[in-house]
């Protein structure tokens, strides 16, 4: 299996005026006009977004379809925050399946037009109706998470707040990024208390954004660039909703079987892959999955944080989490960086990149591959 | 191109005690049941779904794994009433793609969560923000449709009310509707004014429920059933969300070029469909689709409204309209008429059926043919 990635487009994530539609429509057009095409040159198209509780807005097939001015097969799709890597997946099916011969995924999100409250309460939407009537949300959920796992594999919390304090370092290079500014270990500890032990910079923000790529056939990529990037492996996977159903707090296995499909389609192991993206909503998150993806054993991914190329881009923690255009941002990130055009946050010898993107407290997750 | 399909679950459609998850698991459920299978059989699941703002319940990909007990690849797929037909489509494309053989598709819709006031809005948000901004609803876009559509052909109002007399006999006879109450002209023509010429009774319910089919890839069908029915043509389209766009507002652009596809790929004509399930949220679409469909001339379908089969099982007005679960519901109906399994609303020597589920007022269309 290989999939060509041919161009891309990514708007600047934060507080931002365009609504949900504008978002949609710039981050396509970059994509379209990056390698000078028509509309008419992409078969169909792939959205990926969370909720309609946020903009106001469903049916973004046929808002996009005006846009765009075109007649179109155009398809939505959601798993919560990994609706993004989704849209990749569906959208590498649609390809293999022989319909189409080049598809464009957009993600999107609008968070802002919401109070910070409301915003909370849509995301909590996507985890267990029972959990959340006893008042989880996913800080809470996380935070049981960072408590088990540092219990059980003796993890101080200063390196949480590594993770932070690397996404922000990262993300001064990225001038997309929603935040540019640098953070230490002390200031996170030193935030406030969210839901212990995660402080407010353990969080990623509430974002607007859109992010998009082009895919093609692999034998049509020289009718787009001279540079293309193949997706060679994609796994994924979907479990419980109930966080109480969970044996083990401090692994995931959606990104352990995701992950697992990902490396035997593509052919590589986790000691091929030079740079990557993961899912860090918040900083725990980024700790597990070093660990479920197989970068390093349990308990060990503090010792990789300094070392391994993580989120070059900033992360969700600092270039912002957009919903729907996360999983879609973190592939446009490795195109660039397969590509060495990723400027002042290049990866050195960058060949091969992975992509994890979660939903929920990784009840769903997609993994991508990538080589040059 | 040819996919088995080779099991359905359907529930009582209408105002249900069960939540959404409880839907959606009971559709499913019966399909795997009904050929003694378990859930290891199935490499994938798709669920239509319209909106989270109905169930206050989003990740229903992960609330299903759950409910299943599994780890499985699990998506969801959205294109306003169209959902249901496009989640058909996708799974079609995932086995095409050689990932899968055996998908799983169920549609669901919970919207007596809601009072009928809230209902309305949600579905508005798939209409356009600037047309919403101004009052525009379903039915007051529909209602200028009817208007323009009866003007141009002139075509008395009667044969939007023999839409809805006809849809109410059909469902006296599908134990599973929302109504059981044979209708008269007279009594759609004086019920309440919802938006000239559309009455009450030209308008499909608010509706909970949920209907699954099980595809599989073709040469595989023996291992579930001995009387498979075929997929054999799948057509899709989206276009511009704006109403005031549309040059012709007695046509709808996305059915005639979505079946014109499905037609194309199945190698038949709308002649010689012997059996159709058309989109009937209002009467005045079911007359539209015959015609864009091809089965008669612009203006000509009030002709064959006693003469040709279409929505048997009583149609989105009287079986009622849950709004993920309708396109799959149809894909249900065409099933059963195909293996002779329905009942007293049995169509005659029935082989080659059409599904036509649209989404917005056709801002987007899917179009698919079946055959034994």
């Amino acid at each position: 299996m290989k999939i060509g990635v041919v161009s891309s487009g990514h708007t600047k994530f934060g507080k931002l005026n365009e609504d949900i539609g504008e978002l949609m429509y710039t981050a396509c057009k970059q994509a379209i006009e990056n390698i000078n095409i028509g509309t008419d040159k992409i078969d169909a198209i792939y959205i990926s977004n969370f909720s309609s509780s946020f903009s106001g807005q469903s049916h973004l097939s046929s808002l996009l379809a005006s846009k765009l001015s075109v007649n179109k097969e155009i398809t939505r799709v959601e798993s919560a925050c990994a609706s993004g890597g989704l849209a990749i997946k569906e959208a590498t099916l649609a390809i293999l399946s022989g319909l189409y011969d080049t598809v464009l995924v957009v993600g999107v999100e609008k968070m802002s037009s919401k109070p910070a409250e409301d915003a909370i309460s849509v995301l909590a939407t996507s985890g267990s109706e029972f959990e959340r009537q006893h008042g989880a949300t996913f800080p809470s959920l996380y935070a049981l998470v960072a408590q088990r796992y540092c219990f059980e594999y003796k993890v101080e919390q200063k390196y949480l707040a590594k993770i932070a304090v690397k996404n922000h370092r990262n993300a001064i290079d990225n001038p997309l990024a929603q935040f540019h500014k640098k953070i230490t270990i002390n200031e996170v500890l030193n935030s406030p208390v969210i839901a212990s032990p995660l402080k407010l910079l353990d969080c990623s923000p509430l974002s607007d954004g859109a992010a998009a790529v082009i895919l093609c056939r692999q034998d049509r990529t020289a009718e787009f660039t001279d540079d293309p990037v193949f997706l060679v492996g994609i796994g994924h996977d979907t479990e419980t909703i109930n966080f109480y159903q969970r044996s083990d707090l401090a692994t995931m296995p959606t990104v352990v079987n995701a992950s697992a499909k990902a490396f035997e389609m593509a052919n590589v192991k986790p000691a091929d892959i030079d740079v990557a993206e993961v899912h860090d909503c918040f900083t725990i998150a980024e700790l597990l999955q070093l660990e479920d993806l197989g970068f390093c054993r349990k308990g060990k991914a503090k010792d990789i944080i300094d070392t391994f190329p993580i989120n070059p881009d900033g992360g969700l923690k600092a270039k912002g989490h957009p919903i729907g255009a996360t999983g879609v941002s973190q592939v446009v990130e490795i195109f660039h960086q397969l590509r060495r055009e990723a400027g002042r946050r290049q990866v050195k010898n960058a060949k091969t990149g992975l992509c994890c993107n979660i939903g929920g407290v990784g009840s769903s997750c997609v993994v991508s591959i990538f080589s040059r």
